[in-house]
């Protein structure tokens, strides 16, 4: 068993990775670290942990704790990474970083696992992808080759754990309840780097990326609109899609009468995606649970990889009925 | 028209309190005074508010502004009101306020409107009760003259509009959906507001009393059991809900295969009220939007009968389809 | 008072509109006809309709009823207005449709009023726009002078009422909660309606057009994302909102750091959009309610248009705060 | 391997045996009787359950392909079982009914495992309890030998798909999003059940259940208040809890300031049981998961002790974060 310990646990995706390891066969929860929750249990904050027997640990906990070759998912905001990796990165751990700090670093790989295996089996630290990048080049990324394509267009919408735990008013159930909403109009952080991947894969076209906040609390649907200079090749296209994810066992293509739907992939690693080609418009719909594919399950998919078990290790699909 | 006042305006019953003011035929909003938000248009915060011209007022505004005869809405939270409602009463002005702090004062009118009709006529101060509180009421105090009452059990189920627009972890939509549960285990502020009412018009019985939250942002349901000595006499009962709310446009029994329903009374000032007679036990259940009749409508009620207007004005029945 | 009878008075939007009614100064509801619910209380089968006395007609009621210069609402399903427009215009009757089955008919004036006021005023039979066309159209035809458009991508996001009240499957509260998916993939009826329109306006590109289905109720949010040949000038496309809209009391323009929101204009006949120009990408996005705006509120304000009262007559604004 | 067939495969608790099914170490899915969906893939109909590969059987199918020692879920609609369970039986199959048809039939075993787990090892026929008597037996049945309980009262929260997902007006999304309201008010089938338990428990005291819809897909809260002839010994009570459940892998006692919440038990085997002492009236209240302890769960947990496996193979501790 590799211990994996977590830096920053107090929040969603951190609980989300203590599911996983909880249950994951060579994994498991080492020190979880947390200023503002430590001494106190798990299951206190997340009453679907009280069936975990796990605390959170004092400020320090993590450094102290990880020895070679163990691993530490850093979990805090945006912006704290920087203050905690290169100490862990200097004791021997191995690290996969949930927040956006080295996402455009080099230094870094860039964990979105099925398109970066070998970088990411051989990294010292992974960037983890954000959930909307996730959704996005998966769905985006098998159309690299077929033509010219002169705008995408990326419409997201997501449930309200991508915003976090710390409390604010735009969360609130009766803010979030019977509303939808497109925010950050005025740019969001994910564009940059959705495009920097467009960029890393050849994907020239410029981006309109638009986020939206649905009444969800967990899951994300992503339509991609991608408009090319001529009509496309339907069947280069299916075919493009069946080869880009042909050994990936968390996606799963969608067709006829079938749309990718965020209830099939709560809870899960799966990533459902769906492809249609009208004329000069590909429309790629992609749905993901952001705590899962776009964020902790990813995180355990590329911990799996660095540690060279199968990718699906103790990431078994469960299955879900309503 | 006569000047309304908000003291506080910053939450979710000063917001609908202004949604009713602005259609209010006799009545018009004053000084809305928040701390916080001072300076700012209503619509900013209140999206549902956007069609409304208001700006929030800088701290002092509303003592700055009332004048005598005119009405203040002190909204803030429980224990603030204290620090206001003095200076207001010296200047003339009549207070209706929304907190827990005079409820317990026997120089205020406790503002159940049905109940009190002529105090709150009167009244310079009017204590508007607790969303609990008049919920259970209503339903229950038609019981007070049926027989000895051995024991009230009350199961209410509130919407979490009720604790508040400050953001707190367990009011964030991830935690709300798709869970209930009871809180206030160990005592909730309301229980000795009920007791104290109880009292006041002789229903001796012990009571025991559970909150819950449920996944709504608006809207309470409040089941009583009031478990008598003895057999009760149904059409007694009978009876005896319908002399108490004879006159009282805002109570609507239900019967039948009718239930009680959060929807037919949300965003109104209505109650819907069913009761059911088996053996020795009454069972009363009571619906209220807890920022309708349990806050913000029952404050527009209150402020109607102390102005001496028809206690339905500016308060129509606003129906809703889904 | 001019009568407005329903037939087919069972559905949402049916509901919707006896709301509206009852509340309005010059209009109220006649007979309202329903084969299934014949002979029981409206207040049975909607709860936010108990506190009116209305009651279901019997089959043949609205016939036998309607008298010339009357109003006839038919909410029947698609497909079925063609059973009885025709005697309904011959007794002299004004019909409101709201189905599809007179949207590509030249001899029904088109409904979305900011657009056809003269028309629909002079009508003696009225096509009542779908909801995804009115958001659509309101938020893109002020760009039909902005430039040449090479492909317009339209994402809409509808509460489940649009799926009427028959109950399937699909429109369960256990399927709809907490999914996001996509729907009428190979095609959906509003396509072909809104590409009419857009011919009549002379918007000449083609449309991607794929509906979703959110966690709502009621209301809908449309993105609209209009790709142009080159780069658009900013300061024409806001002149041209201005104008298109300087009349229209139920339009909505948004900006800042502000975007449309559905719990804004929930139970309302209001729309917002917002622009943004983003080189040769217009992103337009608009939000109403698909049972106000997109339905019945809509048929009231071309009830008022045809009368000649005022557009907003007894649609005042109706302001929520969650 | 044992083989598990499923008679009646199309509802919500079927689904839900097959996801515990699937993944079940010493279970495998059999015949999945269905007559409506015959020859449809589970994932066409059930979005969750595309991550797996079965498909809808047959009718017939189950009687065709049953052999003797295997097991039979069936999960028809109440009042079915009588048709098929006696020609399972002569078989040599052995039966969980999901349906109320023998739950007041003695030859069958009363499958709340907690407290009849030998009659269970050794039934031919398990009635599987309904789910408002499983969390309202677990609450209440500690207390049996507290005193003299004088008056049971049951106020029950339940999630939608107790109702099942044959489509009816009630379960829309848009009747049950935004609505609480008690049901049932005229007697309820559960409620005899619970008495018959109760009896055979020698649980003597009257009772009066209430259940209620909340905005739920699946969950339910059930609080129990029991009144009793005279102050209660706190310290016994507890003794008595602890003892009924010190060998129950799936009951949870919660206490301190926290409360059972469906949140903690949803898509597991799980009840959460908080018991407070009052005087002379112990509250009593119980988190399951409807279709999990409630339903399948239940019945897997069931098929476990009937086959001599320990209770909690297969049924996993899953935790869910939000």
């Amino acid at each position: 068993m590799t211990r994996v310990h977590i830096w920053g646990a107090a929040g969603y995706a951190a609980a989300e990775a203590v599911r996983y390891l909880h249950e994951h066969p060579e994994l498991t929860p080492g020190a979880l670290e947390s200023r503002s929750h430590a001494g106190q249990a798990l299951g206190e904050h997340f009453p679907g942990l009280r069936c975990t027997p796990y605390r959170f640990d004092e400020p320090g906990a993590v450094l102290d704790a990880v020895r070679p070759g163990e691993i530490v998912i850093a979990a805090g905001s945006h912006g704290q990474a920087w203050q905690i990796v290169p100490d862990l990165l200097e004791r021997g751990a191995r690290v996969v970083d949930l927040s956006a700090d080295y996402r455009f670093d080099d230094t870094a790989a860039y964990g979105l696992t099925e398109y970066h295996r070998e970088t990411v089996a051989n990294a010292s630290l992974v960037a983890n992808p954000g959930c909307y990048p996730t959704a996005t080049l998966l769905a985006t990324l098998p159309l690299r080759n077929a033509g010219t394509i002169v705008q995408i267009v990326v419409d997201a919408k997501s449930g309200i754990t991508g915003a976090g735990r710390n409390p604010s008013v735009g969360a609130l159930f009766a803010e979030v309840a019977g509303d939808i909403r497109a925010y950050g109009l005025q740019g969001h952080r994910h564009q940059p780097e959705i495009e920097r991947l467009f960029g890393m894969h050849r994907v020239a076209a410029p981006l309109a990326f638009t986020p939206h906040v649905v009444p969800l609390a967990r899951g994300m649907l992503v339509d991609v609109y991608a408009i090319f200079a001529s009509a496309v090749d339907a069947s280069a296209v299916e075919a493009a899609y069946a080869r880009a994810y042909a050994g990936s066992p968390f996606v799963r293509i969608v067709d006829g009468t079938s749309a990718p739907s965020v209830a099939a992939v709560a809870r899960t690693n799966d990533a459902e995606i769906r492809f249609d080609v009208m004329g000069n418009v590909v429309r790629a719909i992609c749905a993901i649970d952001n705590l899962g594919k776009g964020a902790a399950g990813q995180a355990i998919q590329n911990i799996n990889t660095m540690l060279g078990f199968p990718e699906e290790t103790g990431l078994v699909h469960r299955c879900a009925v309503a």
